[in-house]
Parts: structure tokens; sequence; C-alpha cells
């Protein structure tokens, strides 16, 4: 079997290299060979026991999508986008990368003669826009309060009709917000819940820009690596039309991260983050979905962490090798 | 003010027409100019005290919309499409008029720079797939089960991302079964809705395909050109960030559409009425929306017929001059 991954040198896109080249195999089918597609050059796993070739390109650029799908890989993963910021910023980027090149890779495969690959698409909760109710049902109407949520929306129905008339077989999962992020802090809004936790696991003070009560939707990266691999080895009937899916995530508030981060490093960890609000920040975290009902994906086998000290415990085993600068 | 039609030549522009040329004013604002913009030449409507310009050409082809956004109409309606079972048929076609071409329009407003108009968008029930709740609430998602829905799903992500950047002022009205139509019977597959009622009252026979439980959502042409200009001079705030709304209407069963046939035209003129199923027919229209409880629309003082018996007397008066061939 071969596998596409475009959006290979991202930070899901590396987990989830790292995920195919220690497991072989997707669902129960081997892997014959990765091609890693990204704008900047994907690193390649090591102690993989397939070829991997990683390629280097623009996906809105006419012809790149064909190219890459000649090859007629049978698991195509799309995770390569503009993210929020920058696509709110930047209007004809963010239309151009998240719409237009996704739909060069659809046309790309709806072109290509006899071939129907799966092709798993990262959507996003931004395709969700307040107000919301209690917990966001999967009935909800996808109403997006960005430009990026508008392009995922938008992305989200092509998916459907091209997967309606047989021209691939396409499955959305809307990722909860991913925490704990590895690296560095970056300047995305959101970035403040995984800040909070891993800057003091690694002995640095981080600052907290919202309140304590704030709730909010996480998944670590290993579950997101997860519900990849999980939308590419469903079975298409069993799904069924509706093909966009809100992934299982954690419901915490910001009080109940930090009493994780307590329980499982102690105060002296706790004590590394500064409360400082952030008028700004506040403002657009509240219009954010805070918490979701996702009874579709759970019946269809996503699993996600139970609790946010699993979350914490993850990100120790997967990025600290278990150690914590206490 | 000056007025733009897009689509100005089919049932629904020529209907919009005549009201503005009867009316001379949209919303109290009063109509100095009209342009009419379609593939074929839109006709000019009698006793219009304004200027009426009509233009042919193809909304799909670079450069068409900023020809015509050129002259800065303040408000755009857009009615052009390609139908549901042209869209479902050539898929090409479909998404190269009812997206790409949806887009250009949307794009050369985004460019002409100090310039925000409102922009009416025809959008329609088949945004809804099933299955369904008895009654479709407002805030239920968008799952297409054709590529017509899932244009016109897309076009309404657009017109909202567009308007809460500014860049337009949009409003997208989803219009439910046109009843009745005028005209000859065509192939539509929910023609018959129509025929079974302007028919007999023309002294023709008509055939019902399908049985009389099924259930269905319907408005006048009156009441959708009603719909049109209260979109046109609604106020934008009181509209809020959710652009796009079910429009109200009627829903009845095809049993209730011959009860109220009876009622104002009697036994004879129902007696025209053929039953011979059609399992085609039975399966797509088991399919589409049936119901809906449309309460933001309704708030904001979309009004539509109370009765079937009332839409067949707007037909009546409308097309037949009061006349019945009983």
């Amino acid at each position: 079997m071969n596998v596409l991954i475009i959006g290979g040198a991202g930070m899901i896109g590396r987990k989830l290299v790292e995920r195919l080249a220690a497991d072989g195999e997707i669902g129960g089918r081997e892997i014959d060979a990765l091609t890693l597609h990204d704008v900047v050059p994907a690193l390649i796993p090591e102690g993989a026991k397939f070829p991997v070739d990683v390629q280097e390109g623009d996906l809105a650029v006419a012809g790149e999508a064909s190219r890459l799908i000649e090859q007629r890989p049978d698991i195509v993963f799309h995770l390569a986008a503009i993210v929020s910021g920058e696509a709110e910023q930047d209007f004809e980027k963010g239309y151009r990368v998240n719409l237009d090149g996704t739909r060069l890779l659809l046309d790309a495969i709806r072109l290509e003669p006899d071939y129907c690959p799966r092709l798993v698409f990262t959507s996003s909760i931004a395709v969700f826009g307040m107000p919301f109710p209690d917990a966001i049902y999967d009935d909800f109407h996808t109403t997006p309060l960005t430009s990026y949520g508008t392009q995922k929306a938008i992305c989200e129905l092509l998916l459907s009709d091209y997967t309606r008339r047989g021209l691939l077989d396409g499955v959305g999962i809307r990722l909860p917000t991913i925490c704990v992020r590895p690296g560095k802090p970056n300047k995305a809004a959101s970035g403040f819940f995984s800040n909070i936790i891993r800057e003091p696991l690694a002995g640095q003070e981080a600052t907290l820009p919202v309140s304590e009560d704030v709730l909010h939707w996480h998944a670590s990266p290993r579950a997101a690596v997860g519900f990849l691999t999980h939308a590419a080895s469903l079975d298409s009937e069993q799904i069924g039309a509706r093909r966009n899916l809100t992934m299982p995530g954690v419901a915490v508030t910001v009080g109940e991260q930090i009493a994780a981060l307590r329980k499982i490093a102690g105060d002296n960890v706790v004590s590394r983050i500064r409360h400082q609000h952030d008028q700004a920040i506040i403002k657009m975290v509240d219009g954010w979905p805070k918490n979701f009902n996702p009874v579709r994906s759970k019946s269809l086998g996503f699993v996600v962490e139970s609790s946010f000290e699993e979350i914490i415990r993850v990100h120790v085993e997967d990025e600290l090798g278990g150690e914590i600068q206490a």
C-alpha cells in the first residue's frame, strides 16, 4: 500500500510519519512506500522499513496535485493548511492554499481514471461559530467566524460531494485543540493552552492570558495521530453519507488543566505560570467552541484521552522521556 | 439607487423585475437604474420609470463580474444558477457556474475599492440532506446530497465570510420549492408539485408520480419576490453574523394540496390529476426536506402565504387573471 502525506513537515505530519514508520502498517495493511509533501522538506523518519520519498512544493500551484496523484497512493492524508491567524491576516493566501489547494487535490483525484483512494482531511472545530449550545452536537450547523474556519467548512462540503459521487473516499476529521503542543511557544492565540503545561514542565515560566474558568476542548498529539490512522482504515459504508466528524476531546477549564499539572508535577512547577490577562486573547477565546458531544465519532471507534492528567502524561512520555523539571 | 439582477431572465428574475418596475423602489429607496444580466437577454418590464439596461453574458467567464460591478450597483440580486438536475448531470458545469461564477462575483465586489453593496443571494433548501428532524430548525447542519446543494452551501459560507470581513453586505435566502410555478411543465423532479395545480386549473391533465402523503415546503412566486425585496432592505446589524436564512414556507402534503384545489376549483378540476407512481421520483423526493421551523427569518419579518389555498389564489390572480377552466 502506498501512502501520501500532504503537509508532512508540520507538527501533526511529523508525528504521523513517526507512527507509520514504527507501525509499518495502517489498519492491518502493510505500507510499501510513503511520500511526504510539504512547502519545506519533511524529515525522513528513523527505522522505517519502507522507502520514503520527500517532495517539496506548493499544492496550490497548478499541476502539483496531479503530479502527486499520478503515483496513485492508496491513502492520502491532507494535513496542509495556512493556520488560522495567517489566513485571517492574508485573505488571498488563505483562500489560495486552504481552499484552492484542496480543490486542486480533489480534482486531481477526480480526473485520475479508475481511482478512488481514501482521503483523510484534517478539518477543525473552527468550522463552528458562536453562539453555541452547552455541548455542540453532531447536527449543529457550521457558521465559522474566521476565514480559516470558512475554508475548512467549504472543503468539508467538497469532500462529501466528491465522496457521494464516488470520485474519492473521503473522511474529514475536526481536530480539537492539540495539547500539549511540543516545541517552542508560538504566537497562535490558542498557544497558551499548551504553553502553561509545557514550559513549567521544562523549568520555564509561561503566561496565562485568560481566567481559569475558560473551558476548552483538547486532545494530545498522540490522540490526533490515532484519529488519522483510524480515519484511514474505517469502513466507508459504516461512515455513511456524512463524511465529516467532530473528533472526541477532553473538555476542561484552564483551572482543571492547572490542577492536573499540580497533581502530576507539584506546586513548584505550577508556580511558574504567571497570570497576566490579555484582553485581545480573552475576546478571541470567548468566541471559540468550548465543549462537544461527538456521538458519531465515538460510535465509530475514535478514542481520546479520558482526562487532562492523561494528556499531560502523554506529553511527559512522548516529549520529555518521562522527565519533569520539578 | 442602482440595482443589478444577475439571472434576470429566469422565472424568479422576471417576477422580481416586474415588481421593481411596478413599485419603483425597494424598502423606501427609489430605483434610479436597473441592470439585468443573464446568459439570454432578459425582458424589459413594461411601465418602469427608470432606465433598464439588458446585458447578455456568462458570469463564470473571467472579467464579466468585474464589468458588472464597475457600475457600483447599490443592491445586487444574484439569482443565476445551473439547476439541480443539470448540476448533478454535468459536474464541471455546475461547479463552474454555481461556485466559480459566484466567487468571481464576490471577488469583483471585494476588489472594488470603498464599496460594500447589499448582495442578496438565492440559496435553496437543497443545502439540507436527510436524515432530518420533523421540522428542520435554524441551527441544523447543511449536509447536502446533491452537487447543487453543495454549491449553494459553499456560496453561503463565502457570503458569510466576505460579509464578516466587511467586503460586502450579504444575505442568503434559502427558498422553499416555488409553487405554483408558471409556464409549461418542465422535467425537474419537483415539477409535479406545481403541475398538479397549474395544469388542471388551465383545463389540462397532470400526472402525480408520488403518493398523497408526501409532505413538502412551498411558497408562491409572489412570496419569493417578497423575500428578495425584504432581504434587500433589511438592516444589516439586525441580521447579525449568520447571514443565511431559511425562508418561511407552507408545509403541506400532496393530499392537502389537492384538497385546497378542490375547495377553490371543484371536483371536475381535481379529476384532471392522474395518479401514476414513478419509483425514481418517489425515491428522490423521499430524500428532500419536508418541513422547517424558520424562527429567525420569521422574526426578521419575512412573510409567506398562510395556507396552500392562498398559494393557489395567488396563482389564479397573478397568472390566470382570476379565471379557472372549471
